[in-house]
């Protein structure tokens, strides 16, 4: 069956008060699968359902942002401080965000007094940090602790904590001691001390970095969780390794499409509205026009030598776009290997001389081929024109591509946003400068 | 102290037979960290250290491909059958296939029979298929044991598991029946039986399956490990969400470069060769000076009109720019959410709908822009000209663009081959035609 028959079968369902029926239909479905199907159902109905599952809490987070919204709108207020209260804290404090006033004002009161102080503080930190991307919902332990007490603390903590396979060891002030994982805790003997076998080199990350980091941190260490600490220390939460995956996911989705000359687009692609598309994309198209302008005025400045020379016209578009295809090209590789961390911003200099080199030799091939093409269509000066302006056009083009997107991270951008496009109408006006002057020296005017 | 510093350290150590230092020195790093340091330190050296050290075979299998193969030809052989046997399965079948026969020859006989048999089960899959990317080291129960019986057997496995945080339930045909969480056994009395309490709807993928489906089901449900099955449903390994992270990422690199018309390049960046990158950029290039003849056949078609109207010359780069732009941003949008797998195949006809839309919208605004330009530059009907030549490659390019990636996965190719070198190339073949066309009926001979 199509999550679209079961949406269908348990619409019915709820239609009827047959909520054992409905209840039966998703039972064995995992929790992102029934989010899956409750959203095709309207809110209207599908809220009875939702409220009467064991497992809640956890479906409702896997709801997209604008479906939660909608649900949260029919719920009941106490029915939607329990499914609220039983979120885990980041999703909680996402949902909370994206309520208006008049929601949080209702919804607030209704909460347990630590929910409140947790909404308060992790809606406290900027979006993209990981801060915003932690769970305050994770497993502490006491270093003095035996391995039978820890066992014991942590089959308490288990049903709220997100994760229980990595405990985190502080200290009374709260600061960061240690870590120790369940596999560890279950070999050890029942007698031994939690800081004699805690790991006490622990990788954390501070709540403002910048969430790509931790999620290049939890990549590298292969982490279940990574915990996250305040300035001075202090424990304050875990990113986990499927949140850490989403944000590796998002980010690159968000280099990819600035690669091809669009804005960040927030949310599903396939819902988004013809509205925010136009204006994701229209910034840089007309930013574009003008800046094509520029190849219009090299050739303005050459007019007369394409007057005597109709031919150039024919190869103008060839020699323009190879540049560009080039460029792009080195701004592609340079931009990934930017965000994955393989490269770095000291090494532009070093790696200049080597992408000069392949420039080289790729121009040298394209010239072959196009000298070719210009010995038959127009003459040996042709020819020639065409070849050394092949070679200078690619070189540059590689050039300014895998150059772009360092200058872009110096000046405060990201270098992602060295796309395709800007690539393109930089080694355009480039590269007609270039072909038309190298024409004027050999061509007659 | 930098990893260069510790390498400096080291070295010395080493040279000076001083092992109680050395080891001293890396203690407290983790794997990784490690054997980032290893690698900066000649192999003749440093493979005496890594034989010391109580983690060697973590520590190696964090080595780049290259740097492992250059470790191994160190080793006397004993000691790298030791290194070798104590590996994940995954990467030990991994290096076993870059070893030369004559290496293997000699490795083979001094490992253990069933590590033997271990690689050559996992080395007979093909590349980029769950197979060749599983371990066979997870941990298994039987439905009939109790749960203290399950923490026992998980205790004796734990060693040898890659993670015993998911255990996997199977009856006496190895058929995977059932998936149970350390935690919930935790949780659970000790004299409750494992099937009672088992999760029977596993997520489970065949070992034929892609990698980049492995690790979108490792990603959606949010799993700490993927069981593989074969074709009879028995289970034959396991995935872990760290390799799963990688193949994500690996992936969207491969897609990026695609995107910016690079063949798959493997392995880091930074080291590539000359050689290399000149062979994985030339067969764009040369493809796309040919496809842009197409252009030039376009202009030669049109030459009289352009000679009697050369400003048009002065508007030919940036009006086919313009829709090149365009389409290279639909088609970024496309082929990122293909790959995602937010929109399937079967949802091109419906996006083509708002994708018409969206580009009618762009090319009106940029139509207003550069009919002003025109109409400056030349008079009101060069200007008319521009303007509806600019609507029509506009709309042309975005069509294109988002149906490329279609079209190609039809064909058999990844839809990221549509890249924005391609794309231009195509949008500027149909753009020169579609100006020079309406110009031709505007503007006299």
């Amino acid at each position: 069956m199509t999550h679209k028959d079961i949406a269908q079968l348990l619409t019915t369902a709820i239609e009827q008060q047959k909520f054992d029926t409905a209840i039966g239909q998703v039972h064995d479905l995992r929790p992102i699968d029934t989010a899956d199907i409750l959203a095709l159902i309207p809110p209207k109905l599908s809220w009875q359902l939702l409220d009467r599952l064991p497992n809640r809490a956890t479906v409702f987070s896997y709801l997209e942002a604008e479906d939660q919204v909608a649900l949260a709108y029919q719920f009941p207020r106490a029915n939607l401080a329990r499914l609220v209260g039983d979120m885990p804290s980041d999703e909680r404090t996402d949902l909370y965000k994206r309520l208006d006033q008049s929601q949080r004002d209702a919804l607030l009161p209704a909460l347990a007094q630590a929910e409140r102080e947790d909404i308060r503080l992790l809606s406290a930190y900027a979006e993209g940090t990981a801060g915003a991307l932690m769970t305050s919902d994770y497993a502490t332990l006491k270093a003095q602790m035996t391995v039978a007490q820890a066992l014991a603390a942590l089959r308490l903590e288990a049903p709220d904590a997100e994760t229980i396979y990595h405990a985190y060891v502080i200290d009374s002030e709260r600061q960061l001691i240690g870590v120790i994982s369940l596999r560890s805790l279950i070999l050890a003997s029942p007698e031994q001390i939690i800081g004699d076998i805690m790991l006490t080199s622990v990788v954390a990350s501070n709540v403002n970095e910048d969430q790509e980091d931790v999620a290049k941190k939890v990549a590298r260490y292969d982490l279940i969780a990574l915990p996250i600490i305040d300035d001075s220390g202090a424990l304050v939460g875990i990113v986990t390794h499927d949140d850490a995956m989403d944000v590796a996911s998002d980010e690159a989705t968000d280099d990819f499409h600035k690669s091809g000359g669009v804005s960040s687009l927030v949310g599903s692609f396939k819902d988004t509205s013809i509205r925010i598309l136009y204006r994701k994309r229209v910034f840089w198209l007309v930013f574009l026009v003008f800046g094509n302008l520029i190849s219009g005025v090299g050739i303005a400045h050459f007019e007369e030598v394409i007057a005597a020379n109709l031919v150039l016209v024919f190869f103008l578009p060839l020699l323009v776009d190879s540049g560009g295809n080039a460029g792009s090209q080195s701004a592609t590789l340079m931009v990934r290997a930017l965000a994955t961390g393989e490269v770095v911003m000291r090494d532009w200099f070093s790696l200049l001389g080597r992408e000069a080199l392949v420039a080289l030799l790729l121009g040298i091939t394209m010239a072959a081929a196009i000298s070719v093409i210009g010995y038959v269509r127009g003459d040996a000066v042709v020819s020639l024109v065409l070849a050394l302006s092949m070679v200078s056009v690619v070189m540059i083009g590689c050039v300014i591509g895998m150059s772009l997107p360092f200058v872009l991270n110096k000046l405060g951008f990201d270098p992602a946003s060295a796309s395709a496009p800007l690539i393109t109408s930089v080694c355009d006006a480039s590269g007609v400068a270039i072909y038309l002057f190298i024409a004027s020296k050999f061509l007659p005017l």
